[in-house]
Parts: C-alpha cells; sequence; structure tokens
C-alpha cells in the first residue's frame, strides 16, 4: 500500500514549512535574516542591481546558484530611454510580489487551494515634488491601490479572510505602509 | 563655425530636463502621474510583474516600446526555488536604483559630472514577524543601510551635497521612509 501524503499545496511544500515554523519557534535566533542589494549607475538613468547572497539561519546562505541582475530605467518624458522599469515601478512589483507570496503561503497554511491570483497596483505621483519644482507635492506616490482578482477551492469568505491575513504578514506591505528608517552613507572616491 | 552646446551631462539631456522643469512649473496640471504594474502567480513563491503602461502629462503615455517582465521568487530557505529575486530585496533594489537616478539628475542640473556611483544595500529582518511565528518583530525591514561610493569631477563637499539633495528629492526614499497609504481591495472570481 501506497500513502500519498498531501505536502505540496499551492506549489508550497507545507511539510516544510511547518518544520520550518516549528524550528524556528524553538532557536529564534535563527530569525535573524539580512538581505542585500549592490547596485551601479551605467549612464544617465540607468542602473543595475545585482542581487545573490543574503544571511539567514545563523549563516551566510549559500544555496542560490544564481546571480540575478536588475535594470532600472526610465521612461522618455524622464529623460531615460527605458532600460528597465523605473524604481517606483519596482516599488509597486515588490508591493504586488509580497502580497501575493504571502495569500500562496496563508492559504498553503490553511489548507485553501488557490487557481488564480492576479492583481494590479497603481501609484499616483504628482512629479513636481521629485522634480524639485513644488514643495508642496511629496516626492513618492500620495496613494497606493492593490486590486487582486483571487480565486480557489474555498468559500468566497475564506478567500477574502486568507487575503486579509496575508496583508497582516506581508513584509513589504508593513514596509510601504508604515516606513522604515532608512541610513545613507556616503564614501567619495 | 560650429557651436558645440554642452546638454548632455551624466548621460542626461539637461536642454530637455530645464524645458521639462519650466513646463511643469507653466502647467502644473501635467505633474500627475500614474505608475502600474500587473502581477500574476505563477505557482509556489514564484510570480511575475508585467509593466509597461503608465499616466504622464495629461494622458496616457505610449513611448514604451518594450513590456517589462520581472520576476519574483523566493530561495530555499523561504520555500522557494529562486524564480526571482524576492520581493524585499526588490524593495532594496528600488532604493539603491532611485537614490542613484537622483544622484546622477541632481548632479546634471547642478553641472557636477560624476564618473561612478555604486550602493550596497541592506535590509535586517526577523522573520518571526512575516512568518506569524511572533507578534513581537515587525513583518518588514527595521533598518536599512544604503552605503554609496561616488567619484565625480567635483569636490568631496560638492559631491556629498549632491546626495544629500538627492536624499531630498528620491521618490522611493521618500516612500521607504515615511511609507504611503495602500488600499488592497479584492474581488473573489
Amino acid at each position: 500500500m501506497t500513502v500519498v501524503t498531501d505536502t505540496i499545496r499551492n506549489g508550497v511544500d507545507t511539510e516544510k514549512m511547518f518544520a520550518t515554523l516549528d524550528l524556528i519557534k524553538q532557536q529564534p535566533e535563527l530569525a535573524q535574516f539580512q538581505f542585500r542589494a549592490t547596485n551601479r549607475w551605467l549612464g544617465g538613468s540607468h542602473n543595475q542591481s545585482t542581487i545573490r547572497g543574503f544571511y539567514a539561519a545563523g549563516g551566510e546562505d549559500t544555496s542560490r546558484g544564481v546571480e540575478f541582475k536588475i535594470d532600472a530605467g526610465e521612461p522618455a518624458i524622464l529623460l531615460g530611454d527605458d532600460a528597465g522599469p523605473n524604481p517606483a515601478e519596482y516599488l509597486l512589483h515588490a508591493l504586488a510580489a509580497c502580497l501575493t507570496t504571502s495569500i500562496v503561503y496563508v492559504g498553503a497554511a490553511r489548507k485553501v487551494e488557490l487557481t488564480s491570483v492576479e492583481s494590479i497596483v497603481t501609484g499616483a505621483m504628482d512629479v513636481r515634488g521629485a522634480l524639485g519644482v513644488d514643495e508642496e507635492p511629496r516626492n513618492g506616490f500620495e496613494r497606493i491601490v492593490v486590486s487582486f482578482r483571487v480565486a480557489g477551492k474555498a468559500t468566497p469568505e475564506r478567500l477574502r479572510e486568507v487575503v486579509e491575513r496575508a496583508k497582516q504578514r506581508s513584509a513589504v506591505y508593513d514596509m510601504v505602509t508604515n516606513g522604515v528608517p532608512v541610513a545613507v552613507q556616503v564614501t567619495i572616491d
């Protein structure tokens, strides 16, 4: 007789997930992570980040076989040549991606099988702030709206609860809504 | 006789830059921009944003010939398979990219020729928050440190002033340090 255990849900290995949660409960010091990006200016509005290494669970993580290179740019109206999405668009992507992953993981933990998660994120900005034309508008988005369409094998009420819990746990949603202290250090070569 | 005008500085067309600033001063309604990302879950921790259209200067911008597709994932220790940088890493990238572009543009406006702008951005996180193991740590980074190395044809003092002004004008630095109101809407299919 073969026993098939249903550990993969929403593409997430829930057995590994619960084992990780148990381990971190027992050894909270393993929960200290540090993520990094190194960025280099490539001319005009084009710059590129390299992302690979990070610190996790008591040591430098070496599991990542790939190094990610991501390009930022600006469109023509903001004096660029579309070398990549612009930095504010990357922030919208970070927010959508984090909420989506949180929805998927919360669903996996709660035995809610999802079939589709899509979102549109919009940010409204008065660019007079960032351009230094006027002191009144802020530099960044005045507001951000995230519109999710979610489908899954659960009642609408249960799916809404998953999204609500994901909001309460998303790292980027926390940072974008509440802010983070940022220190900027400068070395002149 | 040929007159060579020195309008390109740091790869930025300063003539176009000042013309844009003048136009927005005269017609502030042109400063209303809206950026967007659409995101789709692709299984597990993998999701992808599509970025192309945006609203700018009184209408939908159609200048972008390219559509950007950017993948988010998680490393193995966070139950993923490295389909892309994770969402929190994208936020670090957005911050580094925006500060860098601001440095380059401010330098161009102030006649400061830059030769190199590099940065390392780190974010420290106690993942017990995002994992829901403990209510005490916040979900996102507790702090972010951005370390710039800047070189250019100007005094160190002048280069530091450029970085300081860029901080005061960066859209993403504003959003990450001060937060943005975010509305999350949900439609269940």
